[in-house]
C-alpha cells in the first residue's frame, strides 16, 4: 500500500470472506458501486443473490484470497478468523487484510501480530451499525492498525459508512467500539427495567417508551458535564447530587416491592456503595468512574498516527 | 377541594415544609408568582433568603400547617415525613397535603392511607427535575392520589413544572418517576463504564462523551421498536440480533482485559445468560424484559381517573 498510485486499479478488487447478514450487505454495497467482488463462505449456498448481482463465488478460501489484493474478513468470531486464515497465511503475504469480525481489542492485537509475521498489511475494523445501516450515513466504522491501508481504502470504506481511524494499535477500533456499545446496552437494559416497573403502574412498554426516549435523549446532554468532572479529576464539585443522597436505595427497594428483578440497577448501586464505603459519599455520581478504572493502567499518551503494528 | 370556586382565594396560601435545595426553590417560585408562602425547616437558618423574598418563617411545624389550606412537604425521606407530620395529623385534617418528598411507591401508599384516616386530602408528587429546572419547562412533575387536589392546584403546579396526573393510586407517581430514573442512572453508569474503557485507548472522557452523547441520543429512537416487541409479547420477531450472538461476552472480556471493572455490563450479561439457559437464545434482546418481570404481578387495567385513596 506504499504506492497507491500504482495500485489504484487493484483496490477495485475485493475478496469478502463470510456471508452472514453483515458480510452479505458489505459485499452487495461494493458490487453496487461497480467493484469486482469475490466471495467465499464456510457453508455454501449463501452467495446466490450476490452472484446474481455480479459477484464471483469461489471455494476453497485459498482461491478467494488469491483473487484480490484486498481481503475483507467478516466471520463469526476470533476463532473462526484463525481457523479460516491460519492455513492461507502465505497466500495473504503482500496483501491487505481488513478484519471487521467482532473481536476483543486483544484478539485484534493478536491477529495484527500474526499478520506482521507473515508480511500481511493488517487493518482492524469495528462496525457501529446494523446491516440495514450499511450504505447509509447512519452507522459508523472505526478502524485501527495500518494507516497506509486505511488511507488507500478510504474511498471504498466510504461506500459502507462514515469512518474514523483510531491509530496504529490494531486493538483500538474494537476498544472504542465496545466502549460505545457499553453505554447502549446499559441504556437498553435500563429501559427494559424501567418498562418492567412501569408495567406495575398499568403502563404499556410503548407508553413508557414515549416518555423515556425523549427524557433519555435530553439527559445525554448531561454527559459532557459528567465527562468534565472525570477529566478534571475532582469529584467534589458542587451542584451534583451526592452519592449518599442518590444511592439508588429507593429505586432498588421499589423494584423489589413491585416484584421486578432489581439486578441491573442493583449493580450500579453496588458501585455507589463501594465509593461511599471508601469515604466518597459526599462526592458526585461521576465518582463511580474512578472505581471502575481502579484496576486499569492509563494508556500512554500516544498519537493517533504511527507505523502499523 | 370539592368547592374550588369557594376556595380559590385560599389556594394562594401555601405552607412549605423542608427548605433543602428543592424545597427552597419550590417556595421561591411561589413567592415570585405572588402567593402567600409560610415556610418551616427542621433546623433554623435556611429561610433567610425566602423571608427577604416575602415568606413568613414559623416554628414549630404545627404553626406552619395551621397557616395554609395547602401544605407541601419536601423533606429528606419517608421517615422524616412520618416524624414531622405524625404529631400534627389533627391540624392537617381538612387540608390538602402535597408530598413531593422522594419515596417508594409503597411508602407513598402508606402515607395516603394515613392521610385518609385523618381526613387529609393527599396528593403525592414525584419531581423529575433538578432544582435549577424548577420554574422552567425542562423538568416534569408526576402526581397521583387525589384527583380533586390535582385539578384545584394545577395552576400552582404549573408555576413549578409541566405535570402529569397518574391516577388515584398514590404510589403511581413515584413508581413512574423511579421507572424513568432507572433508565437514566443505567445510561449514566454505562457511559462511565464506556469512558473507563475508552481511557485505555488514550481517549479523554470528554472526547468519549462527544461521540457517546449523539450515539445514545440516536439509539433512543430504537426504544419504540423494542417496546413494540415487549407489548406484542413475541420475542422471536426477525431483524433483531439474537441473545446468543450478542451475549456481551466480547464486552465483558475486553473490559477485564483492559483492567476496567465489568460489573455494570456483567449484570446485563447475567440477564442474557439466564434467558439463553432457559432456551430463549435465538430470541432478541427485548427478551430480558420478560425475565425482569418474571416475579411481578401485572397491574390490573385501571383508569387513570378515580376516587382518591
Amino acid at each position: 500500500m506504499n504506492e497507491p498510485a500504482e495500485k489504484t486499479g487493484q483496490l477495485n478488487q475485493v475478496s469478502l470472506l463470510g456471508l452472514g447478514a453483515m458480510g452479505s450487505v458489505l459485499a452487495s454495497t461494493l458490487l453496487g458501486a461497480g467493484l469486482s467482488v469475490t466471495v467465499w463462505n464456510r457453508t455454501p449456498g449463501r452467495a446466490t443473490a450476490l452472484v446474481a448481482q455480479g459477484a464471483r463465488a469461489v471455494d476453497p478460501v485459498r482461491e478467494a484470497v488469491a483473487a484480490s489484493p484486498v481481503v475483507v474478513a467478516c466471520l463469526f468470531d476470533h476463532a473462526s478468523v484463525q481457523e479460516t486464515l491460519g492455513p492461507v497465511a502465505e497466500e495473504l503475504r503482500g496483501r491487505t487484510l481488513v478484519n471487521v469480525t467482532t473481536t476483543t481489542p486483544n484478539e485484534s492485537r493478536a491477529l495484527a501480530s500474526w499478520a506482521a509475521e507473515h508480511g500481511i498489511d493488517y487493518l482492524d475494523g469495528a462496525i457501529m451499525a446494523v446491516p440495514a445501516m450499511i450504505g447509509s450515513r447512519d452507522g459508523q466504522i472505526f478502524y485501527s492498525g495500518s494507516r497506509a491501508a486505511y488511507d488507500a481504502l478510504l474511498p471504498t470504506f466510504d461506500l459502507w459508512a462514515p469512518s474514523e481511524f483510531h491509530g496504529a494499535d490494531a486493538g483500538r477500533a474494537a476498544l472504542v467500539d465496545l466502549a460505545m456499545l457499553s453505554g447502549m446496552y446499559q441504556m437498553f437494559a435500563g429501559f427494559f427495567h424501567g418498562a418492567a416497573m412501569a408495567a406495575s403502574a398499568g403502563m404499556s412498554a410503548s407508553e413508557f417508551a414515549a416518555r423515556q426516549a425523549p427524557f433519555l435523549s435530553a439527559m445525554t446532554h448531561e454527559l459532557a458535564a459528567l465527562a468534565k468532572v472525570v477529566d478534571d479529576g475532582d469529584y467534589t464539585v458542587p451542584g451534583q447530587q451526592s452519592l449518599e443522597f442518590s444511592d439508588l436505595s429507593h429505586l432498588v427497594r421499589a423494584s423489589e416491592e413491585e416484584g421486578v428483578d432489581p439486578a441491573p440497577v442493583a449493580a450500579v448501586q453496588t458501585l455507589i456503595s463501594r465509593e461511599i464505603a471508601a469515604g466518597h459519599g459526599s462526592e458526585g455520581f461521576a465518582r463511580i468512574y474512578a472505581g471502575l478504572r481502579a484496576g486499569a493502567a492509563t494508556a500512554a499518551a500516544t498519537t493517533n498516527e504511527g507505523d502499523p503494528a
